[in-house]
């Protein structure tokens, strides 16, 4: 049970952001342009990292929204998010994902962890400045984002067809169209 | 020196917004928001908690000008910041904001560390819902922004002076404001 009255019956993160809109706008916009915006890396590599960093966080509705958002949204599916979430090192990602994926971790550890080594074999595996940036914010932001989901103590369903037409519903129209259900406002 | 190549010579946060000012806009927004915008809890009480967890993350950039933005907005000014640093049980603050500051301590450990206990604690101590939200809010906030600042390397000035310009123009003219100064592009 939530720590506070919500004003939906929806899960994780979709009951706060519509508990609080003044603070659902820009956590919302900042979604849409990190995982969605233009960028080099695809959305299914920003939504990995997304998913990866909020497994490394043990929270339960943000990975499992995040996976069920990355998979369709890759070439190997759910078979390569599951490597990823077991180990990157070992997953059949790119070079520069797995280095990117390396930084997400040492961000989501303690942002002084990012060392000068790790960056530097980011940028010798092909990462751009702004890919080596935006890797290190969508970690960041998802040590926010995973924290707010559990701090609050909020609903991470259990049935995976709740986080695959979530999933389907972002991948479409992104996160800044108000989701469907019977307890939209509008 | 920071990790990638920046567009300015701003030190902390200001050169990441100034680099990337397509994810500056909701991460000011956003901060706007939870310091600012209309709230129970006086924009005193929110840097403060801003400050403290940035403080507990060790981050120096961020503590420093969160605890120079809170001092000026505070009744006991940059003493009561000093007293939250060191042992907010022990700090002449409410006991209300005790409770928060309890809260944001868990949050900033791990989302699943705030209990109902804490929650009951807070509420008991005449916080309500929504102080509990964005107590919850803000320190997962600066748990994002302390990694971002930190996990790019960016230069976290000496001069105490430096904090205390940056606070006059955040305190006068919030997070949406461009920050004045040499490197202004507007």
């Amino acid at each position: 049970m939530p720590h506070i009255a919500l004003n939906s019956a929806e899960p994780g993160i979709r009951g706060l952001l519509r508990f609080r809109p003044e603070t659902g706008r820009p956590l919302s916009d900042l979604a849409e342009v990190l995982l969605r915006g233009p960028s080099t890396l695809t959305r299914g590599e920003r939504e990995l990292i997304a998913a990866y960093v909020s497994a490394l966080n043990d929270c339960r509705y943000c990975a499992s929204s995040h996976s069920a958002c990355a998979a369709p949204q890759l070439p190997d599916g759910m078979e390569v998010v599951a490597q990823v979430r077991a180990d990157p090192a070992t997953a059949a990602v790119s070079a520069k994902l797995k280095a990117l994926l390396q930084i997400a971790s040492a961000v989501r550890h303690d942002g002084r962890a990012v060392t000068a080594e790790l960056v530097a074999q980011a940028r010798a595996a092909g990462a751009s400045d702004l890919e080596i940036h935006d890797t290190v914010l969508i970690a960041a932001a998802f040590c926010m984002f995973n924290r707010y989901v559990d701090g609050l103590a909020t609903i991470a369903p259990d049935d995976p067809e709740v986080y695959e037409a979530g999933a389907r519903q972002l991948v479409t129209h992104g996160y800044l169209a108000p989701p469907a259900g019977p307890d939209h406002r509008g």
